[in-house]
C-alpha cells in the first residue's frame, strides 16, 4: 500500500514501452505515458512514489477498485485448477459465472454469449439482431461510443468512428435526449422526451421500419457525457421497438455492474432489452471478458440453426473465475448499494456544491458512481470550455484542468470540456471527498478560462 | 493428473451450461457439450473419470500444454501485484511481453499493438493498413479463417463467413496454392506457385492496385486446412505487395508461436511482413491475448497523428505476464524445437505411414506440431469423404470417425473431411504414438467409408 520510490526501475519500464508498445488511440511520437508501479483500492502509484487517487476506474471498469483480494485470490485458485479451456465444452467458472449474471440481468434475459469486450460484445449483439429479423440497418446515436472493432466503431456516434466510417457497415445515426444542449429546441424534460421519441419514430418512418434489424444503444451513455435519460424515453423507444418488430439492444458494457448504483442502469428505467451487453464492471477487468445477455425469443432464433458467430475465448475459465468471484464479492459487500449510497449523499451533493461555486461548471448530471461535469466558458451560452473535438492548443484549459488535479493527487477522467467523476463503485466517503476536494482546486483552474 | 469421477458435480455444471451458456458456432438446441473437470499437459478428463488425449490443443492455442506450472505461477504472482492497468500507462509485464515479442518477430516488426484475441488483431491490422496507403480494399484467400467479429469474418473465405457476408466490408478473395486441389490446373510445385502468382497478380491488374490496401494472408493457413505454401510463394506475393504499395499482413494467431516447429511460420518462408497478427500461442491463451507486430514504416504513419482505434484491455497486465512467462517457459524448454524435432522425426513419418495403409487418407501435409489429413472417398478421384460445409446425415462418416478416435482415448480436431493433428508443442514423443494409435483404430472406421 505504501509506494516506494524506484526511479531507475521505473525509467526501464517507460523505455521499454517506449520502444515496443503501440498505445490505443494515441499518436505514439506524442505521448508520455506514466510508468505505474502499483495500485490497490482506489489508489495507484509510480514510481517516483507519487500516489493517485483514481476518480477514473481506469476506464469506467474497476468497479471494485484495484487488487481486491476476494478476487485475487479466486483468479490464483482458478488458475491451479483450469486455466483455460475451450468454448465448446461445459467448464464450472463458465457455467457458475453465467447463472450469476442471469440471475442479475434485467426480465428475461438468461442465456449468456461470453466473449473478450466491449467491442466484440457489440458485433455479436448486432449480428444476432440482423440474423433474428433478416433486416440489415442498426439505428444508433450520435452521443455514444460502442467499440473500437470496425462495426462496433461505425455504430459509434463519437469522433473516434471518422478515420474508419464506412458507409457499408449498415449504421444510421440519430439524436438522443440532452436537454442541456438540447436538439429539439427543448425547454423541460417531458418536451425533450417527446421531441427525441417524435423525432425517433419519424427517422424509423423515413429510414423504413422493415429495413431496420436493431435499436442500440447506451442505457445511459459514458464517454459521450453521462446522459442520464429523462423519464419514459426508454419506455418510448421499448414500444417503437415493439410496433415495429426491431430488436432492442442495451449496451451497458460501461453503465452495468454498479456503476449506477444498480446491478445494471436498466433496472432505474424498469426497461428490458431484448439483447443487453456488458464487460468492464463484470469482473472489474480484471481478467478480458465480455458478453450479450439474450433473451428467449431470440435465442430461440438459434435454437436449431447456428449461431453464425464465436470466438476462442468464449467463456474463458480465468475470465468467468474472475467474474464469479467479483459478483459474489459485491453482493456481500454491497457495493452497489454503496454506489447508489454514496452518490445521492456524497457526490451528487458535493458536485452541486462545487458547481455553486465555481462558473466553470455548467451542468452535473449522474447518478451511482457515474457522474459529468460539464465545463463552459460562459454559464449562459452554454459555450464549452474547448470545442468539440478540440487537440493541443485548442485544448489547453482542459489539460490545465487534468495538469491541477494530477498536482492535487486526483487522477482525472478528461473527456473533450468534460471531466466524469467514475471512482470504484466501493470507493469510501473518506475518499471520495478527498477527490471533491481535488476537483474543487482543479476547478479553479478551469474558473480561470471562464468568459 | 488422476481423473477422479465426480458425476454429479459434472451434471451439475452442465445443467447450468445449457441453462445460461450460449456457445459460439452452434445451434443451441442441438449440442451437448462435455462437461470437463480437469486438465494437465496434453490430456484433460470428464467427471466420469474418461481422460482424453488433446489432439486438438484446445482451439490450436495450449502450444505449452495445460496448466504449465510456470505460467500458471506467473499468473497468480502478477494476480498477486498488479491484475490490471489501463492502457494509456506503461506497466512492467506490458512492456517485457513487448519487448519479448519484439525480439521474435521476423525481420524489422518491433512495435506491439496488444488486442484481446486474434479477431481484433486482424480487424486493427486491417484499419492501419487502411489508414496507411489510404486504400480501401483488402484481398484475402478463399481458403482462409480470420476471427469472428464483423470486419475479420467478412475478410475470412470459408463458409462462416457467409452469413454475415457483407458487400461493404471492402473484401475481394482469391485463389491461394494448394496443389492437391489446385485451382490452376497444375501439376507440380513450381506449376502451382507460378500460377497462384499469375492469378493474383492479374486479380491485383484488375482489381487496380491503388485501390488495395492490404494483402492478408494465413502464413499457412489453419482450419482451411494446413495448405503449407509452396516455395517461393509467399516471396512472390511480398514481391507483388512491393510493387503496388500494399500492405502485406500475414496471420499467425494459429500459426505463430511454435505450432510450426519455428517461433513464426514466416521464418520457414524467410518472407518478412508488414503487419503480423498474433494470439493464441503468444501465451497459449492462458489469459485472452492478441497483437499486431508493426513495421517501422507503418508504425511512423501514427508517429504524430494518432491511430483511431484501441481497446480497454490493451496489453492487460495478467495477459501479458501469462505471455512472459510462456515465451520464457518455451525459450528455457525448447518446445519450438521439440514441435520441429518431433514433428519431422513421429507425426510426419507417422502419418505417411498411416496414409499408407488407409484408404481414406488422401493427402498428408504439415509441419512441426501442424499436421492435416485429408480424409477422400476414393484416392483417385480425390473426392472428398464428406461434402463442403456437410451436416447431419451428410457428415456421418467425419462423425463416425471422430467417435472412434474418442473411443480410443483420442479428442481429435475435426473440419469438414479433414482431421488436424495440432497437438501441444511440448507433447512428448510417447504421447503423440499414443495418439497416432487411435488415430489408425479410428481410420479404420473412416475407410469403411471409402468406395
Amino acid at each position: 500500500m505504501t509506494p516506494q520510490p524506484h526511479h531507475e526501475a521505473g525509467a526501464a519500464v517507460k523505455a521499454a514501452d517506449r520502444a515496443h508498445v503501440f498505445h490505443s488511440w494515441s499518436a505514439q511520437d506524442l505521448i508520455d505515458p506514466l510508468a505505474v508501479a502499483g495500485a490497490e483500492g482506489s489508489y495507484f502509484w509510480d514510481y517516483d512514489g507519487r500516489r493517485y487517487l483514481d476518480f477514473t476506474s481506469g476506464l469506467v471498469y474497476t468497479n471494485i477498485g484495484y487488487q481486491h483480494p476476494k478476487v485475487v485470490a479466486a483468479i490464483q485458485e482458478q488458475a491451479a485448477r483450469m486455466t483455460t479451456f475451450a468454448p465448446a465444452f461445459a467448464v464450472e467458472a463458465r457455467s457458475e459465472a453465467a447463472r450469476l449474471i442471469a440471475e442479475r440481468t434485467p426480465g428475461d434475459l438468461d442465456k449468456i454469449f461470453f466473449t473478450n469486450g466491449g467491442a466484440d460484445a457489440v458485433e455479436h449483439a448486432v449480428r444476432m439482431a440482423r440474423l433474428h429479423t433478416g433486416r440489415a440497418k442498426v439505428l444508433s446515436a450520435y452521443r455514444s461510443y460502442h467499440g473500437g472493432t470496425q462495426q462496433a466503431v461505425n455504430i459509434t456516434g463519437d469522433p473516434r468512428r471518422w478515420a474508419s466510417d464506412n458507409a457499408g457497415a449498415g449504421v444510421v445515426h440519430f439524436w438522443t435526449p440532452f436537454l442541456y444542449r438540447s436538439r429539439f429546441y427543448a425547454e423541460t424534460e417531458e418536451q425533450e422526451t417527446a421531441r427525441a421519441l417524435e423525432h425517433l419514430e419519424t427517422t424509423i418512418a423515413f429510414e423504413g421500419p422493415g429495413t431496420i434489424a436493431a435499436i442500440i444503444l447506451e442505457t445511459i451513455p459514458g464517454t459521450a457525457g453521462i446522459m442520464v435519460p429523462p423519464p419514459g424515453y426508454l419506455a418510448g423507444v421499448r414500444e417503437l421497438c415493439d410496433k415495429h418488430g426491431i430488436v432492442f439492444i442495451l449496451d451497458e458494457v460501461m453503465a452495468g455492474f454498479g456503476r449506477t448504483g444498480e446491478w445494471f442502469a436498466a433496472d432505474l428505467f424498469d426497461v428490458v432489452p431484448d439483447l443487453m451487453t456488458f464487460a468492464k464492471g463484470v469482473n472489474s477487468g480484471y481478467v478480458p471478458l465480455g458478453g450479450v445477455a439474450i433473451s428467449p425469443r431470440i435465442a430461440e432464433t438459434f435454437g436449431t440453426r447456428p449461431y453464425p458467430g464465436g470466438l476462442t475465448y468464449s467463456g474463458h475459465p480465468l475470465a468467468c473465475a474472475a467474474a464469479v468471484a467479483t459478483i459474489n464479492a459485491m453482493a456481500e459487500e454491497g457495493v452497489v448499494e454503496n454506489a447508489r449510497r454514496l452518490g445521492e449523499t456524497v457526490v451528487g451533493p458535493g458536485l452541486a456544491e462545487l458547481a455553486q461555486r465555481h462558473p466553470s461548471v455548467g451542468e452535473v448530471r449522474g447518478t451511482g458512481m457515474f457522474w459529468a461535469l460539464e465545463l463552459v466558458k460562459n454559464r449562459q451560452t452554454r459555450e464549452p470550455l474547448v470545442p468539440y473535438n478540440a487537440a493541443g492548443e485548442a485544448n489547453a484549459p482542459m489539460a490545465a484542468f487534468a495538469a491541477a488535479a494530477k498536482q492535487h493527487g486526483l487522477w482525472p477522467f478528461v473527456n473533450m470540456n468534460r471531466t466524469h467523476v467514475v471512482p470504484p463503485c466501493n470507493a469510501t466517503e473518506a475518499e471520495l471527498k478527498e477527490g471533491l476536494a481535488a476537483l474543487d482546486a482543479a476547478l479553479t483552474v478551469a474558473d480561470e478560462h471562464t468568459v
